[in-house]
């Protein structure tokens, strides 16, 4: 076998007139009669290779037999290409290499779509042949941040004292929000291990073990139902540090952030990021989630709508609910069809049942702004004014409304807002916005259950002087939970955890967990918490969304180099699939299949 | 809440004068009537701290309440200790802090053992009480030794181009070897998930995919039945190369190796590490990973036995069979019934009919060695001289022999080498030897099923040179696998890997796999290898064993932070466990419990 000396990427003119082994793909072939040249790829790039008849009659009659993707080692001199020949759009287009030796390592049948087509086929075509598509550039450029970003974020939390410790894979069921994955037990039959959904007590627990800090870049499974953005299996940056405060959580954790996108995209986070809480973002951006690349805030006009002519708004706020819009700048141009079709109905989609609109216009023969829209009759100039100053409208922009309750109406807004600011371009492709949400509420009241659910987890804990509340007033204690959303996707999400068992029962007995369900699941941890647990706090991100902002995509199965499909398929080895008799009989389970079998039977 | 400015175990006499705030766990208390005296633990160590009611009476009432392993913040003084009351066994002992503020963080239940004493209770307690096991310095540096290895492993590799890359949990079922855990599929009812044994198939796609250079630290499962030494879960360093030989995957891991023992333990691998053929091995030490810490070669003396005298010997070898033996350096002094009881014994234990034995010692009033044992009358004076020469033997030598078929010979004499060394004190503690093993036979005779079993893996390769044999002579054939064997434990192993369909195709065949169950279970992998695969090859370490060697401990469960038992329970929280009927029911699977209700109902 020849022995490669240099990788295809990396030859430059300082190469030339050295004798050097390279190994690859053939990632195109030119058949010049006389000469042959082949485009040979690996992770590093390309390089042109050279056989001439004239040098080596032998090679020259192999060479003409290559074909794409076929794996070749190359040994030869590398020489300047002639004057006028060298390609700029290559890394290495000022040289190539003069082929003196060539071996074929292994032939390749066509493969089923280009390397450099893949864009035009399928994604199941893609996954199903993930081995070729992953020799696109592209791809593997994907993997090579991916690995980066895991690399940076070690290097830096091993520099900042957190040891690496795994937890189980292999865990206890505590069914909470997620479906846990099962895997039955053959030692201990009729029980099962669950995979985790995050290491969350363990890494409590380690921190009640004196650890001090912990971290661990760890797969966590949740058996959801299909959802485009979700994976079965997804890998998770996970923090935990003892004797902290919110504060030291979310310094440490930025600095981490802000080294991550100066390494990688050369940006600089300006740090410290700002923080917004949770009562802001809901009031001015409808969601806890804001992107904040573009402004566009939202504003509640309920004062004005409750007094104004227009029966539908003032039968809302006289209903307790709210009217709540946004200005859309410059998109007064649209026509009331765009405005219908595209925007109510948009709206629509997230339960909300009308959209109002003015357009804003200069008032004939002067400067002064004036509505216009169907409904603008309903409100006098003075309330027209202080509508238009509210929002600080100008000419040509276009007021879009929402009147519901305050939950419907921002659940509508939040999504128009990033629509319209994407349609609008209000806001350079390559920005970016950091913003740490934070004074979230601890509980949010459920009303379908008629209880409290936890906003984060049930081992978030309250600030300090809320403490009391969770005698008399659950549903205004405010957490120490923190998250970090960047461009309006969260990548990160922690807080100070409960350290004393007398709080973490009195929030679950808060939850509806009855004290045998909290001991069944949690019994455990809240043993650990007796033994002299340090007060302390953590924080996750997600890996997959880091690696889709650092490489500006939105297709999650792109930053997985083995992706499932939504229904949680594996396109390429068949998972999940039938397995044999003999395993199952081994852990004494039935399938289904086996129970109609059984009962037809009897 | 206090902030903490240091850590308990860094402070020396340079911090003299310093207002400090420190946080941890009672480590131990002492009240002397005025003054009480605390030493205060965290990971990085213990610090006095002084409580004096004469400067702080508040504080030093609160102080004499304090109990073991509570939680506290000081905020205080760092002060010369008093002239003659240094503690030398402290790194801190130099100093002590004066408190001005004691904040208790939290109480402790008295802990089920003492942090300093866990060592005389059962390992079942300390398992469940992990969280109290953890915090013993002896548990933490265990997991901090784990953590940079790890981190070495990962700076290594990223220095030489190695991407990590993250291959799924949930995978395809492919029995093979050891057993798989199943995860059922809800949304595919009546298939399944398997957890990896490893991510083999995945990493030579990774390959096939162009991605050059792979490694993962990632978990791996075997459903295997209950063994002391080994866990459900364990950790693998599974590496991966392109374009390589086995030598270019040698030189580039004993690297790496010998930078984790330089880093860790300050010890310098001698490299190259030396190589040995698996038939040196055998031959010499009877097993596939020596312990080469001392000498005590094996050797064959059925030449000599099947001429002696004695009746054993030479039918044994008239049979086929052979006298294989070794010499234990000064060992003559053992009595007969030590060797009968000791080691007669232990020889019985490996399937050993019995055990020859001779003292060596001086003839009477001469420099002259001969034999001296019941059977020693049948040999001649030549033929003891001859076995003399081959071991080498010295007076006061004890040779033992056993007789049998190679293989029941060597697999009693190579524990029985091992016991010796040991008992025997012929290697340093704390002296280790690395070899690498190589030249192994492709495949082994299975006496039982009848057929040839892969002695590594499907997917090693054959050494080219042996390729023709696949079809004429597959006993014949030497693989190009390799194991990094280090005091007789293997850490890794590995091989360059087969990378075309046809030889793989072929090997499949030997090992009696149909074509109907290789495209069933590795169809995917067959069908990658058509596309263009590049020579490569790789290796995996075991971190847990690395771990344990670099630890100096026996005990795999104390080299993870939650491990199972034998058995595969958490003792910390109980899983595997029941879970709600409603899980099942999602999954529409049933366990043996539920059968036997249908089963009694129909």
């Amino acid at each position: 076998m020849l022995k490669r000396t240099h990788k295809c990427g990396e030859f430059r003119a300082e190469n030339i007139g050295q004798e050097v082994v390279v190994c690859g793909w053939v990632n195109s072939y030119r058949d010049h009669g006389n000469l042959v040249f082949v485009d040979l790829r690996d992770i590093s790039g390309l390089v042109q290779v050279v056989f001439n008849p004239d040098e080596n009659p032998d090679i020259h009659e192999t060479a003409r037999h290559l074909r794409s993707e076929w794996v070749i080692a190359v040994k030869g001199k590398v020489r300047a290409r002639g004057e006028g020949l060298e390609n700029p759009r290559l890394a290495t287009g000022q040289i190539e290499i003069i082929t003196g030796e060539l071996e074929v390592m292994a032939r390749a049948k066509t493969p089923p779509f280009e390397i450099d087509g893949a864009d035009q086929v399928g994604e199941d075509t893609r996954l199903k042949y993930r081995y070729v598509d992953l020799r696109r550039p592209v791809m593997q450029q994907k993997m090579i941040v991916r690995h980066k970003i895991a690399k940076l974020v070690r290097d830096y939390l091993d520099s900042r004292d957190f040891l690496e410790i795994e937890t189980p894979m292999l865990g206890k069921s505590t069914p909470e929000g997620a479906r846990d994955y099962l895997v039955p037990s053959r030692l201990y039959q009729g029980s099962f291990y669950a995979l985790p959904q995050s290491p969350q007590l363990f890494k409590q627990i380690l921190m009640v073990s004196g650890m001090d800090r912990y971290f661990q870049i760890v797969r966590c499974f949740r058996d959801e139902d299909p959802r485009a953005d979700r994976q079965a299996e997804f890998t998770q940056i996970d923090i935990e540090m003892s004797f902290v405060d919110s504060d030291i959580v979310i310094t440490t954790m930025e600095e981490m952030i802000a080294g991550i996108w100066k390494e990688i995209a050369g940006y600089d986070v300006q740090l410290p990021i700002r923080r917004m809480s949770y009562r802001e973002c809901m009031d001015s951006y409808g969601i806890d989630r804001p992107d904040l690349r573009f402004d566009m805030k939202l504003h509640d006009i309920s004062d004005i709508a409750g007094e104004c002519e227009f029966k539908v708004f003032n039968s809302v706020v006289a209903n307790g609910n709210v009217v709540k819009g946004l200005c859309a700048p410059g998109a007064g141009s649209y026509s009331r069809s765009d405005i219908e079709k595209g925007l109510t109905g948009f709206v629509g989609d997230y339960g909300a049942r009308g959209l109002a609109w003015f357009k804003v216009s200069a008032a004939e023969g002067g400067d002064a702004l004036e509505l216009k829209s169907n409904i603008a009759k309903f409100f006098t100039a003075d309330q027209q004014q202080e509508i238009i100053r509210r929002f600080d409208a100008k000419d040509g922009d276009l007021l879009l409304f929402i009147a519901d309750s305050e939950n419907v109406a921002n659940k509508a807004l939040a999504p128009l807002r990033v629509k319209l600011g994407r349609d609008l371009k209000l806001y350079d492709e390559k920005s970016l916005a950091f913003v740490w949400v934070v004074d979230f509420p601890l509980f949010e009241w459920n009303e379908e259950s008629g209880r409290f659910d936890s906003l984060h987890h049930p081992f978030t804990a309250p600030v300090e002087e809320d403490l009391s509340k969770l005698d008399t007033d659950p549903g205004n204690i405010i957490s120490q939970a923190y998250d970090l959303v960047v461009n309006g996707s969260e990548v990160g999400g922690g807080s100070v955890r409960i350290h004393n068992m007398q709080t973490q029962q009195k929030v679950f007995d808060i939850l509806n967990i009855s004290r045998d369900q909290a001991e069944d699941r949690f019994g455990f941890f809240l043993k650990a918490l007796e033994y002299g647990a340090p007060p302390h706090g953590g924080i996750a991100f997600g890996l997959d969304r880091l690696t889709m902002i650092l490489t500006e995509t939105d297709n999650i199965r792109d930053v997985i180099a083995f992706p499932k499909t939504q229904r949680g398929q594996c396109l390429l080895t068949d998972a999940p699939s039938s397995v044999d008799q003999k395993q199952l009989d081994e852990l004494n389970i039935r399938t289904q299949k086996h129970l109609h079998a059984i009962e037809e039977e009897a």
